[in-house]
């Protein structure tokens, strides 16, 4: 497949809304011990659970390294589709290539990948096989790609309304570790040439500690065009609670590009969750690799959901909010089924049901 | 993707002949130093040749390791899809899934795989990365396989007209190192109910020095049903020659599985290629690996080409009889353009164009 030259916006393709209909989507099979806790065992599983759920909804397939591949071929369903790749990690939303369509052809953008930060403060060291994921998937696509060899992003740190409208986060973008040589309105320009967006509406900061430099995939998602979630934090003595709030009223203050307020749902955060002693002893003490500590506060949010083909897929932390976390689901997305996956082991790794899981748009509109 | 029970002629799926419609072809990159000279530099400029030309006629996937992954991505040209994959050599026509059809669904065979006899007379150890090889291919284009875990074949030891007929040697088939403990008529029945077909010829003995022991894709190939080409030495002091000239006899004598005499065409063998020092010396001393000495005789034959959707290409050697085998495969082939690749360097890893190859069918009829 072709490496190619110009922008999205010069050859007329959009990023959808993942809301939007999709071919299909992508995961990888997490298996780093340095990460994941007993050898990524309790990962897997539940990575499998997420796999299993998606193919309900749409068509699914697995990345898995050489080694790990006769397991997860046997630990996955036969409905799932299992194809070798290497990476360093199992985040295929950040390492994956955000996806652009015309309504006929699809193209992958292959956005330049760092860990999270690179030398500065990413998360782990190498990444050059996470960074090669994005024209591997292009090519099984059978899709050429537009490669920013200049501009590091993660497809976490981006949501579009697939209507001229992406969201971000300034703590994020705006990051020492990614691509300090840009200025603001550079890095804007940047998602309106590749995204196709006319308008980027900054919130300020993500999750409350959260290890990707808050990524936006964490803590707001749009429904549909105009119509979007928000982690909430009802606790006003916790510090999440001034993050959401400070972002709402960034939303409140906005019109999309089409003019629009946008309607914001609150979406209640689950009660902080903390690394367990057993948890953190089951992680490889690795140079170069952040620790799992205990008591470390985990960056939970129910935001962290995929939209599948009719469906919902969203974390759960065994927390009293979980139902009614589902609930809201529920209510903003009544045409969608809404499946609910134990997710801690996922949390436990650094990130969600949205961070391990990439859309192939279907291509039209 | 799920492995199937039973055997695709209890569920009507055949073994298509290679000259029916592709739907594309695979192929695997070569880099192992101890069997592909210079670090496999100029064996992967012909590689990339082939793919080149059959990009020219169907889809072709190249299958890479993540080490050569860009490198062959950019030796490639854009049409040729490139995919990571391990492997422990490069003739995907030995270790990829032979495909059957029942003119609607797409199901592959995966043999067990041995490196061509095993701890007997295998040509490497280990090769567990290529017996994965079919079911990762069988993975990349959704069918479900059938695994013949307890029988040993390659894809290059058979050849099928798709009209009932298998055609394969003795000195392969029944060779200590693969199915010891099989007779003659149990692997005539795998064959009918693995390639469903009704009957089998056996030839006796492959190309001269074949170290596959004999494959017959490098002496015989159905053109169509009813209609085969051999290879045919023209010098009576050559061992060859009574090797082709027995497996003339053995086919003269034959039907095939509707009844009917096969025509044969001789296509004339090119003047034996012998291991030059230069070549020799550019190969890494390996324990294990069949070494590539100089003065050795090389099984260098017209026959192993490999038919595309309206082509033929076949390997030539800078030999004055590649003209001769030129002007036979466009008689033979009058609806196919036939283009020759001079493919000493694919010679010289113990194969040819044919063993580096493999088709998957349309499915239609």
């Amino acid at each position: 497949m072709k490496r190619l030259q110009g922008t999205p916006r010069i050859d007329g393709f959009r990023m959808p809304g993942e809301f939007e209909q999709h071919k299909g989507t992508y995961m990888i099979w997490p298996e780093r011990p340095d990460n994941w806790r007993l050898g990524a065992k309790p990962a897997q599983r539940v990575f499998a659970e997420v796999a299993t759920a998606i193919s309900e909804f749409e068509p699914i397939t697995v990345c898995v390294s050489a080694d790990q591949f006769a397991n997860a071929r046997q630990m996955l369903p036969a409905e799932v589709r299992v194809v070798e790749m290497s990476s360093n990690d199992a985040w295929v939303r950040d390492c994956g290539p955000s996806f652009v369509t015309n309504g006929k052809e699809l193209r992958g953008i292959d956005w330049r990948f760092n860990a999270w930060g690179g030398l500065v403060d990413g998360l782990y060291f190498p990444w050059d096989k996470d960074d090669a994921v994005a024209q591997k998937i292009c090519e099984l696509e059978d899709a050429d790609s537009y490669r920013t060899g200049g501009f590091v992003l993660e497809g976490g740190s981006i949501h579009t309304d697939g209507d001229g409208t992406a969201v971000v986060t300034e703590e994020c973008l705006l990051s020492e570790g990614r691509n300090p040589h840009f200025s603001k309105e550079q890095i804007e320009d940047m998602l309106c040439n590749y995204l196709n967006v006319e308008k980027v509406i900054w919130l300020r900061r993500g999750i409350y500690l959260d290890e990707t430099n808050g990524h936006v995939d964490n803590i707001f998602c749009f429904a549909r065009p105009g119509e979007a979630l928000l982690a909430w934090c009802e606790d006003e003595s916790d510090p999440q609670y001034e993050i959401s709030a400070e972002n709402l009223k960034i939303l409140e203050n906005e019109t999309d590009a089409r003019g629009r307020k946008i309607k914001v749902h609150k979406l209640v955060l689950p009660t902080p969750v903390l690394i367990t002693e057993e948890e953190s002893g089951g992680v490889d003490a690795i140079e170069g690799t952040l620790p799992r500590n205990v008591g470390d506060r985990l960056a939970a949010s129910y935001v962290n959901f995929y939209l599948v083909n009719g469906g919902v897929i969203f974390p759960m932390f065994g927390d009293k909010n979980d139902e009614r976390a589902r609930k809201t689901l529920e209510k903003v997305f009544p045409d969608r089924r809404v499946v609910g996956i134990y997710a801690r082991e996922i949390l436990l790794g650094g990130g969600n049901i949205h961070c391990i899981t990439q859309q192939v748009p279907s291509g039209g509109r």
